[in-house]
């Protein structure tokens, strides 16, 4: 019976990749990427791998993509996402933290001295993170993220941040899938607060997200059995450690990975290192009208040493404004 | 053309769900389960998750199944498989660390004095571990891995040990994917140990293998990037760490979990403990002449409190010498 099914499927599954092709050879399966350099590297890159009869194929179960998500899926220009859900929280939270009124850089940001906040550094956001992201369960911590990304608009666009992503990236990853491969997201985003919208906004399932983390205890309360949340840093997936995080969670060297800056660099060098074709790709933030345009000097996203070193690795530097004709998604 | 290739996929898929629902109805998709109260459970817990009418039907994202490894999937006595894979790199590793000739308990394992071994315990094996699975790159440990387990046989049933695997078990995860689950494994063994057999065994991805870990660290050696496993342990994917494990992990509390010993007991609570349905299976290793009997006192896959607890939780006792009609994949 097994075996009837297994041809059935696999008789669908062809059925499928004949259409999908059909269509692709019909139709642009990129249609916000303009016709250019970048656009047919990608399009030669996908053909090549998944031809059976080329030397470069790829097998399905090794066509593994990573994407880092702020400034590469969606907005991370003037502040990351995250750190203006983790100001909420502190402001959101101090009537219950008095001690916060003397303690920087507490004390700065509920004072609206950003100043300081800025001074105070990684140290500080890591600081706010740790005392925000804390001291909940699981499940209440999916619940303030749920809420804050369906309530809280972008400033310059005047839509949900959630709603701020690129629309030719969720092109390139639905045609990826469409062509076999598998598409995770490897950021240094914390991991727990990106799940409750990854599946919605780009089709990336909950366990294919990589992300940072800090340290979870399984708790029984009160005959519930749930997730503690607690205040200590476990995993940094950021520049070094997106590869560990790469090795860790999925297990397999991708075989294209997308970025936008200087702290994708490893994620990038691991997989172009890799043997057999491999696509190394950033997105570089040229257009100050439709988005934003900042690189090697920016306090975000900075773009620095990998724009210096992308011709020498053959690396893809995508210009947003030249290359996408496209941002975000139409409403 | 999106919206057509969705469409086009969305008959496929439904018409792919037809087939194998055909298939379920006229055949038995769980052969080597002997009719009994345990497979009517598990066939009615399936139809009832995926029933869209009913009222515990579960959304197929929502679908995940947890199962355990060592004595779950496959055989884990006298000895589960990775600590005989330690030992036989001690060995092989020996003439390059002349200190373990005075070593506990190194020294021990060589001179064949597995008393003295035994003595030191978890920690002893740990110890063995660190030294022995790492100052290798992750490449060079899985050709180690794949190596041995392709040459090492399992000395009862004269297989090799990746093949001492579990057929109604192996008939129970095609089952649950068919059925829109995707599957998972959890266990206590190393994650990096484990990935090199699991997708052609059990067909699960590498990247839905949750499990232990040393640290790893990314390095540029000879201009070549590639992750270095070092002789600290990261994660132990054990008892009250399976359920975080499925946290950080997955990000999603499963539906259905399966294990075998005390050692599944908090990812069994945390996965019954969700709202709807839920199952929670136990093997129970009832059968010396096929494989092998043991629960209480056993110095492996001990299964006392689950075994006490398993009425009053709803917890499934699967007993092997009545539920299972076969136990291994026919050659």
């Amino acid at each position: 019976m097994f075996e009837t099914m297994k041809r059935v499927s696999t008789l669908l599954a062809v059925s499928l990749v004949f259409v999908v092709s059909a269509c692709a050879t019909a139709h642009d399966p990129l249609p916000s990427w303009n016709a250019g350099a970048t656009k047919t590297e990608i399009l030669d890159f996908v053909a090549a791998v998944t031809d059976q009869s080329g030397g470069d194929y790829v097998e399905p179960a090794e066509r593994v993509a990573v994407f880092d998500n702020d400034g590469t899926l969606w907005v991370e220009y003037p502040m990351y996402t995250q750190v203006l859900f983790i100001f909420d929280r502190v402001k959101l939270l101090a009537p219950k933290h008095p001690e916060w009124s003397t303690k920087q850089p507490f004390k700065a940001l509920l004072a609206g001295d950003m100043k300081t906040v800025g001074a105070a550094g990684e140290k500080g956001i890591l600081e706010m993170a740790m005392a925000t992201h804390s001291g909940m369960t699981g499940a209440e911590f999916e619940k303030e993220v749920t809420h804050w990304l369906a309530t809280h608009e972008q400033p310059k666009f005047k839509r949900l941040y959630s709603e701020c992503i690129y629309q030719p990236q969720l092109e390139l990853l639905a045609y990826l899938r469409a062509s076999g491969f598998k598409t995770f997201i490897v950021s240094g985003g914390g991991i727990q607060f990106m799940r409750p919208m990854t599946e919605k906004a780009y089709g990336v399932p909950r366990d294919q997200v990589v992300g940072s983390s800090i340290v979870s205890e399984f708790k029984i309360e009160n005959g519930r059995p749930g997730i503690m949340r607690m205040p200590k840093v476990d995993f940094v997936n950021d520049k070094a450690g997106k590869p560990v995080g790469i090795y860790e969670h999925i297990g397999r060297r991708p075989i294209l990975a997308f970025g936008n800056s200087d702290s994708d660099m490893q994620m990038i060098q691991y997989t172009t290192g890799g043997k057999g074709k491999r696509l190394g790709l950033f997105v570089h933030h040229t257009d100050g009208d439709r988005e934003y345009a900042y690189d090697r000097k920016s306090h975000v996203g900075k773009l620095d040493k990998a724009l210096d070193q992308s011709k020498s690795n053959g690396w893809i530097i995508v210009d947003m404004k030249d290359d996408w004709n496209t941002v975000f998604p139409a409403r």
